[in-house]
C-alpha cells in the first residue's frame, strides 16, 4: 500500500550481493503514527528483538518476520544446531502467535533435510514465498469483500455533501501493517477505495493499545482512504443514527461454529450492529479457523495483558518527543483482557480467501 | 466522602468574619487524580473561570458552584444590575448545564425581591441550602440503591479468595466529585461499602475524557472502596465471564418513558448487560427526568465536542509534570459525540431519591 505516495510492504529483503550479507527491512511500527522509519535488520538477534518489542506485529507479519529470521540465521551459520536454536528462540519471542509457530515449522521442514551448504539460499527463497503467499491470500479476501461492499453500496442511502458514502466501522488494526500487504479486514476497503467507491471508515481508537488510533488511521491516511477516528464508546451511537453501513473486523481465531475471537471490544460492536441491523463481518485467512473448537466462550482462553498498558499512554508531546504519561491514580489497579469472543449468532458472515460464509455454513470453507 | 482519611465535600464556604470577605473552597478537579489541591475562589470572576475550565464539573456541583458565584457577586456589589449581570455570566459559562440554570434562577427568585442590604447574607445562606439539599437527595438515592444491592448481594455467587464479592460496573463519573457529596450512581456503592458489604467496582476508563480512569478511580481509592480500572472495551467480556453482578450509571437526562441519556458508551454496556442478564440501573435525582420528552433517540440532541478531546490525552509524565500527548496522526480527523441514548427496553430500573422505578412505571415518581 502507499506511504507518502510510494508502494511499500511491511517487510522486504535487501538481496545479498556477492561477498555481502543480505539484510531485511521493516517498517518500525513502534514509532507510528508519529514517525515513519525503516529499520534494517541484520541478524537473527535483531529480528527476535523486533518481534519482541513489536516493531513488527500482527499475526501474518510476525510469521513472515520469523521466516526471515531463519534466513538471517542461516546466513550466519547454516548448521543443524544453529537452525534449531534459531527456531526455538523465534518461537519463544511471542509464544501465543500461531502464525509464528507455523512459519518456523515450515522453514524447519524445508531446511532440515538440506545440506548446510544449500540452506542459506533456500531459506531466503522460502521466506519470500511466505510473504508472497500472504499477499495473494489478502488480495483474495479483498476481492470477495469487495463484491459484498459493491452490492451493499448499491443499496446504501447515506448521502454526505450530495454524494453517496458507504460507512464501514472497524476495530483494532487488521490492515496491511498487520500483514505483509493489503491486510485482512481492510483489504476489501482498500479494494473498494481503489475501485472508485466512496468508502469512509470509522476507526475505533481501540484502547488500551490504540491500534486503531495509531495504526489503522495512519495507514488509511497514507493510502488516501477517507476515515475518522472515534472513541470505542461512540460506535453504538453512530449505528443508532444510521451512520454505519457495515462493520468489518479481523480475528485472531474463529471457531468451527463461527464464534469470532478478536481484539477486546469487538463483542460490544457486534451487539450494537445486531441491535441496529447493521451487517457484521470478520475477514480472515482460512487458517485462522480453528476446527478443533466449537464453543468460543468456554474453549478459548483469553490472554490477560499487563494493566500498565491501560495505565500509561504513549503519544507525541509538545516538544516533539514520544512520551508515556500515566492516566490512572497510582492507588488504582487495572486489568487488561486482550480479546473477547463474539458469538456466531451476532456474525453476518466470515470472509476468507475462499469466499464469504455465514457462520453456520463455515464448514464449506474447509479444504484440508 | 474521604480524602486522605478526612471528610470532604467538593465545595464549601469559608465564612466571612467581621470586616473580612467570605470565600469558597473547591477541589480543583483538573489536577486529579495526580494532584489533590484545594482552590480558593474569592470572587465571581474566579468562580466563572472555575466552571469554564472544569475545575468544578458534574451537573449538581456546577449548580452549587453557580449559587456560590451569586453569593460572591452579592458580596462585591448587591445592586440589581450586578445581580442580573452575574446571573447572566454564570449561565453563559456552561450553556448546556441544566442545573446551572436552575440554581441561578432559584437565587434570582430569592434575591431580587430583597433590598440590596439583605442580599449578601441571604445569598450565602441559600447557596448553603442548595448544597445541603443535594447531599440529602444523594443520600436518599444511596439508601434506595443500597436496598437493591443488599438483596442482590444475598443471591450473588461471585467468590474471590473464599469471600463473596459483589461486582458493580460503572461508566464515567457519577460520584461525589460530580455532586456536593455522595454522588448519584456511586451513592449506593458507598452506602453498601460503608455497611460492610464486599463490593468491588469495575471502573470504565470512559474515553475520551477519562472521567472513570481519573475521577471515579480516584474517589473510590480515597474512600477505600475496592475497584479496578478497565478499558471501555472490556465490560462485555467481563459480563460474559459472569464477573459483573450489576451495572450502575448516572444520567444527564431521562425521558418520561425511561430512555437514559448518559455519557457516550453507556448504550454499549446496556446492550451487553441485557445480553448477559445483568441488571442495568441508572441512578438520578428526579429533576433529571425530562417529562417533556418521550423518545430519547429522536428527541434528544446529542452534543458533539471537539475532536481534540480524543486526539490528545493528559497524563502524568515521568518528570512529574502533567502533559498532553497526541495519540492520532496529524492527517486524521476525529469526531466526538459526548452522549448516547440507552433505550428503556435495556434498562432494569431508575433509582431516584423517591425510590426505584422500572422505566414503564417512571410516571409514579412524578410529584410536580
Amino acid at each position: 500500500m502507499l506511504v507518502k505516495l510510494q508502494q511499500y510492504r511491511t517487510i522486504w529483503p535487501n538481496t545479498a550481493l556477492a561477498n555481502c550479507s543480505g539484510t531485511v527491512s521493516i517498517i518500525d511500527q513502534t514509532k507510528l503514527p508519529h514517525v515513519f522509519e525503516i529499520a534494517c535488520i541484520e541478524n537473527l538477534h535483531q529480528m527476535i528483538t523486533a518481534i519482541k518489542t513489536m516493531q513488527v506485529r500482527g499475526a501474518p507479519l510476525i510469521g513472515a518476520a520469523a521466516a526471515y529470521g531463519i534466513a538471517l540465521a542461516m546466513q550466519e551459520d547454516a548448521s543443524d544446531q544453529h537452525l534449531q536454536s534459531a527456531a526455538f528462540s523465534l518461537i519463544q519471542s511471542r509464544p501465543t502467535a500461531v502464525n509464528l509457530n507455523w512459519a518456523v515449522q515450515r522453514m524447519l521442514n524445508l531446511l532440515l533435510p538440506l545440506t548446510a551448504a544449500n540452506r542459506n539460499e533456500a531459506a531466503w527463497r522460502e521466506a519470500a514465498n511466505i510473504c508472497d503467499e500472504d499477499v495473494l491470500l489478502n488480495q483474495a479476501i479483498g476481492q470477495h469483500g469487495l463484491s459484498l461492499i459493491e452490492s451493499a453500496y448499491q443499496q446504501t442511502s447515506s448521502i454526505v455533501n450530495q454524494s453517496k458514502v458507504f460507512n464501514i466501522l472497524t476495530h483494532c488494526n487488521a490492515g496491511w501493517l498487520a500483514t505483509v500487504d493489503y491486510g485482512t479486514a481492510l483489504a476489501p476497503i482498500y479494494a473498494a477505495h481503489n475501485a472508485g467507491m466512496n468508502v469512509h471508515v470509522w476507526v475505533d481508537e481501540t484502547r488500551p493499545r490504540n491500534q486503531g488510533a495509531s495504526l489503522t488511521s495512519w495507514e488509511l491516511a497514507q493510502h488516501g482512504v477517507p476515515h475518522t477516528v472515534i472513541s470505542d464508546n461512540a460506535g453504538g451511537h453512530l449505528m443508532q443514527q444510521g451512520l454505519v453501513d457495515m462493520v468489518m473486523v479481523g480475528a485472531d481465531r474463529v471457531t468451527s461454529t463461527g464464534d469470532v475471537c478478536n481484539k477486546i471490544g469487538t463483542y460490544l460492536k457486534a451487539l450494537a450492529a445486531f441491535d441496529n441491523q447493521v451487517p457484521f463481518y470478520a475477514a480472515v485467512p482460512s487458517p485462522t479457523i480453528d476446527w478443533t473448537i466449537a464453543d468460543g466462550l468456554t474453549e478459548i482462553e483469553i490472554e490477560h495483558r499487563h494493566g500498565d498498558e491501560l495505565a500509561y499512554i504513549q503519544g507525541l508531546a509538545a516538544n516533539g518527543s514520544i512520551q508515556n504519561v500515566r492516566v490512572i491514580p497510582v492507588e488504582s489497579k487495572a486489568v487488561n483482557p486482550a480479546f473477547d469472543v463474539t458469538p456466531a449468532r451476532l456474525v453476518t458472515g466470515i470472509i476468507t480467501e475462499r469466499g464469504i460464509f455465514s457462520p453456520d455454513k463455515l464448514i464449506l470453507t474447509r479444504q484440508d
